[in-house]
């Protein structure tokens, strides 16, 4: 038997005792023994509920309990979860969590940290919620070198994207309707403007390039933008808008952006909706490969945070090497970055189209008083340059 | 620095030797150490190919050897396979294999002597080309009990199927159009049996329930009688037919099945189409997952299996925990299985269905002639039972 602990019993931390009631003979059968869990640290005291004798509220019970030998952080936030996460390390205790701002932020120190101390730092549950990506990009494509990384990585934004193309509604009216759902937050900020998938394609472009790459240096736009009209135009040649969090690798330049792109059908992500949420890698032998799942919800998530328990169970005694250094790895100016561009002007400035940006493919959705088109393939900086005096109404980049 | 051997030369092997130099830095660092290819074991010479050198004829040379580590096995088929392999894992060695009829049939025994030896015999290359699915099944979905496992497991047939649903052309013409492209074998049946299928779906089965799932207990249905009538009624009610591997959990039974399904667009496997391949698997927390990629080709392949390599290099002198025993997992009876179908009649003998089906969804595809139609929820017994009487021109089992 080994003995856990968890830190934070709100949906995640609740799941995950949750997941190894449920499923406990087959996680002990996967194991090797059978988990335990010993503690469980939240502010709360939670009357009445099966692990009320298990509550604590000081975490220095935990991290000086040489019985815990592994901790589950499902706490959120960068403090005081690095604090405790380092010092669970430091004690030669693994750690499983599910927070990305943590490991965005910290993950390569975390790492180092627990190489040194022959123990394991993982975290499958903080990108993609239930979809194995984390291990598969670790353990799985090493014979490749990445090309590229392109993911739906939130699914709140994908769920209103996906109401807004298929039920054709404003965006306010989808954003209400994820709200009440409980897919978004109150406050939806970190999801709608990117912040939350700009952390995540952060912590997979890290680990495909071995470097730190800081989520503060990645481009983010978010979906507050789109509107119905713009769906319309890529209804009316089959595409649909998705919002991507990206990094490719074009010769030594690492480029990476959270943004809204227009795809077709031939794109495997085209068919990716509501709330899924699915991360597309391109390797330079392998090709394409996509893994596809619920990237949220409590007990998708819990599953990838157990999964690494079990990990580490089997794995104690020998750190699994994950190959993130604390070097940054400075990205591409964004403005060489190549691509087309769908943009929609005031029909009056339609003539001029041609004389600056040659010839485009013209987008008729029947919208009146204005001309949607779609350029050839440009850096971001030309974009900016050609667009300089038309009155841009929209402009979504496109991934055709 | 670690010496590995190759044995075989083929496709795969060939690939094997060419990921390794190609992408020699990164394999490197991913591995800790160099990986280096001392002998290569083939019938054949290959006077002027670089790594003449290395090719030797005897397989005592490497399995002797106590330098060669790893043993990568990319012959095919049952014999001598087995053997070479035994005698690789029994000498200390670990095995990387791409041979999913080796594995099929004696992956139980194999894992349990590299148990017993502390080294490792992998086979990610074995189902799904260069989809990661062996290790993260093992690994990654280690918290879920598992419910069913859907795939689309054979590129050929998919790109025949493909062929005939987005270009009407007849089975024939897309299997020589197949045969043209190097993607069917000059003799087709493996394939278009579902016999190649078979396997996978066996090995993924074993791994999923940990126990021994014989290729040969499987009910197995290729696409040979599909035709483009089929397709058309498919295509008139917005469907595709597509031919997968299953294996499902319903109570304490475990059904597996390859046969030809028809889909609708809300089946995550819609859209696999020409020679990718994907797997579905439903977990009873994490919900559905969806692994998608190249199920075959070279490159791909030699890239799991390179993986493998690296994966062994990682985990030298300790066994990675694989539980499939050598226990026999007794499938149910595949006529207690439940599903609705699509079947095709005479027009003279429609007025008998409602009868004998009870309300039943007719399809309209304008064949002159006669009637389709997809029953309710049957079992195959049932079914078989019911349409005794009928005429049934083509009979395909339907997934929505």
């Amino acid at each position: 038997m080994i003995n856990i602990s968890v830190l934070g019993y709100g949906t995640v931390g609740s799941g995950v005792v949750e997941v190894l009631n449920k499923n406990r003979d087959s996680i002990k059968k996967r194991a090797g023994q059978e988990i335990n869990v010993k503690y469980v640290l939240d502010l709360r005291d939670f009357k009445g509920d099966p692990i009320e004798d298990k509550i604590v509220h000081d975490y220095s019970i935990i991290a000086n309990d040489p019985d815990v030998r592994i901790v589950v952080e499902t706490m959120g936030g960068v403090n005081p979860a690095y604090e405790f996460v380092k010092e669970a390390l430091l004690n030669g205790k693994s750690v499983c969590t599910s927070n990305k701002e943590l490991v965005a932020k910290h993950g390569a120190e975390l790492l180092e940290i627990a190489k040194q101390g022959k123990v394991n730092f993982l975290f499958e549950a903080s990108v993609g919620g239930g979809i194995p990506i984390i291990r598969p990009l670790n353990q799985s494509l090493t014979a490749d070198e990445i090309e590229e990384i392109t993911g739906i990585l939130n699914g709140t934004t994908n769920y209103i994207l996906t109401k807004m193309s298929y039920e054709g509604c404003q965006y306010e009216v989808a954003l209400k309707e994820a709200q009440e759902k409980g897919y978004a937050e109150k406050n939806p900020q970190a999801d709608v403007e990117g912040f939350d998938a700009c952390r995540k394609i952060a912590i997979l472009t890290s680990l495909a390039y071995g470097m730190q790459v800081d989520h503060e240096d990645i481009y983010t736009e978010g979906i507050t933008k789109i509107t119905d009209v713009d769906i319309a135009y890529a209804k009316s040649i089959g595409a649909v808008i998705k919002i991507f969090g990206t990094s490719k690798k074009v010769g030594d330049k690492v480029f990476a952006m959270i943004a809204p792109m227009m795809i077709k059908s031939d794109n495997p992500l085209y068919s990716v909706n509501d709330v899924y949420n699915a991360i597309f890698v391109k390797g330079n032998l392998l090709g394409n490969v996509m893994f596809y799942g619920a990237g949220a919800g409590k007990l998708p998530t819990a599953s990838a945070v157990v999964s690494d328990v079990v990990d580490a169970t089997k794995h104690l005694g020998t750190n699994i090497m994950t190959i993130w250094s604390s070097k940054k790895l400075v990205l591409a100016d964004i403005n060489e970055m190549e691509q087309r561009f769908f943009v929609r002007i005031p029909n009056a400035q339609k003539d001029k189209v041609k004389d600056v940006f040659g010839e485009v493919e013209g987008v008729a959705a029947g919208i009146e008083g204005e001309y949607g088109f779609i350029t050839n393939t440009l850096t971001e900086r030309e974009y900016k340059k050609k667009v300089n005096g038309f009155t841009v109404r929209s402009m979504i980049r496109v991934g055709f």
